[in-house]
C-alpha cells in the first residue's frame, strides 16, 4: 500500500515489522531534510545529511571495501573492484569518460590539486590564473599560492560574472588557467559556463568548473577541461573529492610523487566512495521531480524573507540552483540570527558567519556589493519536506524581531 | 558461559539470537583474522581488516557525525563534539596532548605535510633531510621533492640504520629535519628510536617519528617532534591520517591557505575519525595480551620458513615488531607466490609486488642487501587465530614447490 506523503512523494507503507521499517526509511526521501524529531537541517548548500542509499551502500561495502586496492590478493583485488565501480558510475553521472575521473581525500584537497597541477603542466604556456570573483576559496586559495598574477573578474549584483571582462582575461597573453563555478554555492547564482567554454577553447586555455554547488542538485556542466565535484553535495560521506580531467587536458601533479592509483597521493576510503557513486545515483534519478519542487520551496522562501522588513533577498531570481535561497537582514548579525534560527529548530548556514575558523564575512557577497552581515543561506536538502520549508517561514520574522530586539536595533 | 576459543582467548557465547551474535562478533578478537570463511586475512602490516570496535563507532557516528564541524548549528556542534573527542582519545593513546593531534585525508598526505612543513618553517636552519633509507616510500617522496639535499643512511642486514651515522648526519651543518620510522613495516625491525632523538635534541633538529608500521601492534615512541600514525594500521577506516607535532616544533603549512579546522587543507570524515580514536583504545588495550601472543607465533612463523628449502628469512630476530614476518624465497617470483598462497587462502603481501602501480623491487630489502624477489610479508592481525598461522606454515612449503614447479626452477 502507498499513501502521499506531506510533500507530494509517494512513499511504501512499512507493512512487516523492523525490517520493513529500515527499509522504508531508506527510500524517504521527506527524512533528509530531518537532522532529529522536531528539527529541520536547512543548510545543505555545501553539506547535505548522509542520503540513506549512501548509507547503505558504505555499510555493504565495508566488509568488501577495507583491504588495500593495490594489493595482488582476492582481498585487494574485491577493493579495486569495488573502486573502480564506484568510479565508473561517478564518470557516467558526470558525463566524463571513466579513466579522467580521479578521488582525492577532501573537496579542497581536489581543487588545489586540480589548479596547482594545471599550472605546472602549462608553465611555458602562462603563469596568470583568471577566476571569477566569486569563486569558492580553495579556488582563490589555489590560484593565489599557484599563479604569478591572478586575474579576479567582477560579478553583478546578483554575483554573475562579468562575462565580456571573463572573456577578455581569457584571451590575454599568458592565461594559464580559467576558473568559473557552476553556480555559487551561497547565492545560486548559475554562472555563464558555455560562453565561458566556449571562449576558453577558441583561447587554448583549460577551463576548470568547479561544480561542487550545483552537481547532484542541477544538471551537471557538460563544457569543461577539469571538473570540480563535492561528495558532501549530495549525502555522500565527508573526506572525498572528485576531480575530472578531459583525456586531452595537461596536467601534472604538483607535489612528491606517490604510489597511488589515483593522480593525487593519498588512498582512497573506498566505501565512501561507493556510497558517493551510489547516492549520486539516487539524487540523480530524483532530479527531475526533485529540482522543480525545490525550486517552487525555493521561491516561497525568497518570498516569505522578502516580505520581513529591512531584508534583502539576494541572487538571480530566476537562473538559479533550485534548493538554495540567501537574504540578508539589516540591523542583525548573522551569527547571532543562525543560532536564533538553531534554536527554533531550524539548521541554516550563513555567509557573515560561515566558519568558526574564519570570522571575515562572505567574499562572495562583498563582491556582488551587497549587504555583508545577516546574511542566512538555506539550502534545502533531496527530499526536504514541505512542512519544514512553511515551518522556517513562519518562524523567520519573529527570530529576525527578536535578535533585532536583543541587539537594540532602535539604537542602530 | 564462556569458553575457549582456539587461539586460547576466552569469547562470551552468544545467548539470545541475532542481536547477541552481532554483540558478541564485534568483541570476537579471532575473527578479525579471516576476511571470510576458509579463508585467513594475513596481509595486516599495513592495512589491517576493519575493526569490530571501529566498525561499531563508525555506524554510531554516521547519524551524529555527518555535518560540517565549523558550523554554528546544532549538527555543526556535535560534529565538532565528536571530533573533538576522537582527537583527544588518539592523542591519549600516542602520548601526546590533545591539540598537538591533527588528522588529514591519509597517511601518505600526513607524511608529506609533516616534512614539507618543516623544511618550509626552518628554511634558514639548513635545506638537508636526513632519512634511513628504509623509511616509507612517502618520507622517501616528499624529502626527495622538497629538501634541497637528502642524507639516506644505510641499515645494516637486520635493516636497522647505522646509528652512529645517523646521528653524525643529523650533527651536520644544514640539516632542517631527520627522519626515524620507529620500526620497518616490511620486515619488522625496530629503529634506535630513543637514540636519535636524543642526538637530534642536542643538534636542536626535529625528529620526525614515522610509526605507521607500530601503533596499534607495539608501545607507542616517545621520543618525536612530529609523529606520524596509520589508523589502517590499527583497523580503522583507511582515508584518514594522523599527524602530531609537539607545541614546541616549528612547522608551517605548504600549500596554499584554506580555512578548514586542520593543520592540513582538507575536511576530515568524521566517523572514521571516531573509529580511529575508538579502534586505537581498542587495540591498546587488547596489546599486553597481543603483542606477546602474536610474537610467539611471528617465532613458529620465522621456523617454518626457515625450514623450507632456499628460503632466506629476514629482519631483527629479536628486537622487532610483534606481528610482522617476512621472507625471501629463492628461484621464485614474489607476484606468483602471493597469488599461490592466495589461492591456498592465505591473503600476504610482498616486497617484490607491492603494488600494482610498482613494480620495483622493495627498496627496503635492496637496502638491506638481501634477496628482493621472492618475497613475502606476513602481518598477523589483531586477533589472528592460532589455527591460522598453523594453516599457512603448513601450506608454505606445497605453494612454494609449486611455484618453483611452474618457473621451471631446475633450469635456472
Amino acid at each position: 500500500m502507498n499513501h502521499v506523503m506531506s510533500d507530494g512523494l509517494v512513499n511504501d507503507t512499512p507493512s512487516n515489522g523492523a525490517a520493513a521499517e529500515t527499509r522504508s526509511a531508506a527510500r524517504r526521501p521527506a527524512e533528509h531534510g530531518r537532522a532529529r524529531s522536531g528539527r529541520a537541517y536547512l543548510d545543505a548548500a555545501s553539506v547535505a545529511p548522509l542520503h540513506p542509499a549512501a548509507r547503505e551502500a558504505l555499510l555493504a561495502a565495508l566488509d568488501d571495501g577495507w583491504a588495500d586496492p593495490r594489493r595482488l590478493h582476492r582481498e585487494g583485488s574485491q577493493a579495486r573492484l569495488l573502486l573502480d565501480g564506484a568510479r565508473e558510475a561517478i564518470a557516467a553521472a558526470l558525463g566524463a569518460r571513466t579513466p579522467e575521473v580521479g578521488f582525492t581525500g577532501s573537496h579542497v584537497l581536489a581543487v588545489h590539486s586540480a589548479v596547482l597541477g594545471t599550472l605546472r603542466a602549462r608553465r611555458r604556456a602562462g603563469t596568470t590564473a583568471v577566476t571569477s570573483a566569486v569563486e569558492h576559496s580553495a579556488v582563490l586559495n589555489a590560484t593565489a599560492y599557484g599563479a604569478t598574477d591572478v586575474t579576479q573578474v567582477p560579478v553583478d549584483t546578483a554575483g554573475r560574472v562579468d562575462l565580456d571582462a571573463f572573456v577578455a582575461a581569457v584571451q590575454s597573453y599568458g592565461t594559464a588557467i580559467a576558473c568559473l563555478q557552476s553556480a555559487n554555492g551561497e547565492v545560486g547564482t548559475r554562472q555563464p559556463i558555455e560562453a565561458a567554454a566556449e571562449a576558453a577553447a577558441a583561447a587554448g586555455v583549460p577551463l576548470l568548473v568547479d561544480a561542487a554547488a550545483s552537481i547532484g542538485h542541477d544538471t551537471p556542466p557538460a563544457a569543461w577541461d577539469l571538473l570540480i565535484a563535492d561528495p558532501r553535495a549530495w549525502g555522500a560521506p565527508s573526506g572525498l573529492g572528485v576531480f575530472a580531467i578531459r583525456e586531452r587536458t595537461r596536467w601534472l601533479a604538483a607535489g612528491p610523487e606517490h604510489d597511488g592509483l589515483e593522480r593525487v597521493a593519498g588512498e582512497v576510503f573506498i566505501p565512501a566512495a561507493l556510497a558517493a557513486a551510489v547516492s549520486l545515483q539516487a539524487v540523480t534519478a530524483e532530479r527531475e521531480v526533485e529540482a522543480p519542487r525545490r525550486r517552487r520551496l525555493v521561491e516561497r522562501l525568497r518570498a516569505a524573507a522578502a516580505a520581513v522588513p529591512d531584508v534583502e533577498v539576494v541572487g538571480d531570481a530566476e537562473d538559479r540552483l533550485p534548493h538554495v535561497a540567501t537574504f540578508s537582514c539589516l540591523f542583525v548579525d548573522g551569527e547571532v540570527l543562525v543560532g536564533e534560527l538553531d534554536r527554533a529548530g531550524y539548521a541554516v548556514g550563513s555567509g557573515s558567519a560561515c566558519t568558526a575558523a574564519s570570522l571575515r564575512p562572505s567574499h562572495v557577497l562583498a563582491a556582488m556589493g551587497v549587504l555583508t552581515h545577516g546574511n542566512v543561506r538555506v539550502g534545502l536538502p533531496v527530499g526536504v519536506s514541505e512542512e519544514a520549508v512553511r515551518g522556517f517561514c513562519a518562524a523567520l520574522p519573529g527570530a529576525v524581531a527578536r535578535v533585532r530586539a536583543m541587539l537594540g536595533a532602535s539604537d542602530l
